[in-house]
């Protein structure tokens, strides 16, 4: 199992720490979140078409009603696609989140990884990827990428939804983290939605938003692609308040502006502070965690250190293709990055 | 779909109606779960391995940690159990809530189904459900089973237990509705968990904790069947207000208490008074539902001329074997249960 954990694992800690680990929004939810609990809305069940909070996402994302379907965070609707297209060789390429690779193999298949090279900055070089299509059942694909932090343009985005419609295969694209993109309209593939019915895009409120505990996820597709991951889908799997809150997020245009400029300006100066340490490989970003590779030492050293002084990172050993030299941190407040900046400094240094 | 269409879809409906569709505790949620909110933990992951939610449906039902596994309603966990341990010819008691059917179905399965005859009160006859597993792989049993509101009492359940652990299959118990149940401790399974590692019992706080919209469910079973589930799972199912609000409500001695009692009373009442009505056929229950059957007209007439009155039924016809003549009502507040009586008289018996 320990193949697939995941960082934001806080409750190992007794102490207070600051989690460097889970790679959200900085500036932590917006507020009409707070303002939208109703507690009486627990006592019903939630509507099992969740109209409204459609109707929401709708209008933040310009997609019909037809074209989305939401969920338990993206997890649930990475392990839905996967089972509702009976996707046996996934192309994922990785290092990527583990549940890509976990769903594929706990429905019997068997992935095929491409693996993305770290002599590129971890770019994925789109020709190679594509030549891998002719092999596989489907592609699964984070865009932006965890844990590289890279995402490829709309335009190579295009050419790979494009062999993968010829060859009948469906495209999975997981943009958790595209929001924190500074210019993320060019790197959105919702503008295929219309042409590619082959094309499924997941979203959640958990990285942008801020709000990992309420678990809201959504999907956006062509009828097609709906309809059969519909067919497949447990009920009610939104809880209450994930439905109320969801209803008024994706409206809060000013927290949007300011987390993606918050985050840019954060992860500019966190980049540029962390390239001056000597004994890191800091890998460019473009969202709001950043890769790092030690040049000696181990993660598990550094990680040991760094609770001693309060900080969480994240392991990144785990992740297929990295190793026991790389670690993962989340653009947190100012301050907080200030401090990490400082105890890697006084860490790996000396 | 129509098929497997469910209860409580009051979303449907424009103007204010008394729901009798969805069969929850007509008291509501417990007080303490309205204190347990804390919004501040949106904005962490749960904690994946649920400890603090564990540690608390330990104390409620005595189960170690162990074997616990918790979930997004009991309608993750039954999906979760058929794929885990890959169950295509479960034999399902039916009528029944339609998840289980078509969480075989989904999985590449056939259910063999055990045809719950009215004849007997719509009770299970326990030989001839045991003379099914021959040819089964799992059995899959609502106790009490919904929309009959019957239950096997602890011997019989132990005859059924024992035959499938002779035939190395697992045994789900869905007891959702355990709890309202006047002297629940001759229906349980809970005492067998020590001696079969073939059984594996859902709960939830849906139905006696009047809360189906925070989506908690949670399942009892040896370390054996806990860790193929685990293995199995998508992560984060359970969102943190669920968590937090679970570690609360279980300790509410008094609420459950009082819950029982009412239900019982009024249930009760119901039946005695629906029972005066010639025109339906009034099934007995053990818990918080009544199954009804029309003698003349069809429920979905009903159903049209109750709505104008405020008033919604559960139509019956979609579960297995039952036909247009069928409803389902839930046990809700004294003054309510005495509307619906009410309505029924003046609506049918004209």
């Amino acid at each position: 199992m320990e193949q697939y954990e995941h960082g934001g694992n806080i409750y190992m800690y007794d102490k207070k720490i600051i989690d460097f680990s889970s790679n959200i929004n900085p500036l932590g939810m917006p507020e009409c979140a707070k303002d939208a609990i109703d507690i009486t809305s627990l006592s019903k069940y939630p509507d099992i078409n969740y109209v409204g909070l459609k109707r929401a996402i709708s209008e933040y994302t310009g997609c019909g009603i037809n074209n989305i379907i939401v969920g338990n965070g993206a997890a649930e609707l990475i392990h839905l696609f996967v089972r509702a297209f009976s996707i046996k060789r996934p192309v994922i390429p990785s290092p990527a989140f583990s549940e890509y690779e976990r769903a594929a193999v706990l429905s019997g298949g068997e992935p095929i990884l491409y693996k993305i090279e770290e002599k590129n900055g971890f770019r994925i070089d789109i020709e190679r990827l594509i030549d891998m299509l002719n092999d596989s059942d489907a592609v699964i694909l984070g865009n932006p990428n965890n844990p590289t932090g890279q995402a490829l343009n709309t335009n190579k985005i295009k050419e790979l939804i494009f062999k993968a419609y010829k060859l009948n295969i469906p495209v999975m694209i997981d943009e958790a983290f595209i929001e924190f993109i500074k210019d993320f309209h060019q790197y959105e593939s919702l503008p295929f939605l219309d042409d590619f019915d082959n094309l499924f895009i997941v979203r959640a409120a958990t990285k942008f938003f801020g709000m990992p505990g309420i678990r809201l996820g959504y999907g956006l597709g062509s009828k097609k692609i709906i309809d059969n991951l519909d067919k497949h889908k447990e009920p009610w799997t939104v809880n209450a308040f994930a439905d109320i809150i969801g209803r008024a997020i994706f409206n809060d245009k000013e927290f949007i502006e300011r987390s993606r400029q918050y985050v840019n300006e954060e992860i500019k100066y966190m980049l540029n502070e962390l390239k001056k340490n000597r004994n890191l490989h800091v890998y460019d970003t473009m969202v709001n965690f950043i890769l790092v590779k030690l040049k000696k030492g181990t993660v598990h050293e550094l990680k040991e250190k760094l609770l001693n002084r309060g900080i969480l990172i994240r392991d990144a050993s785990n992740f297929r293709y990295l190793d026991e030299k790389y670690f993962r941190v989340a653009v947190k407040k100012h301050e907080d990055n200030l401090k990490l900046i400082k105890a890697l400094e006084e860490t790996i240094c000396l």
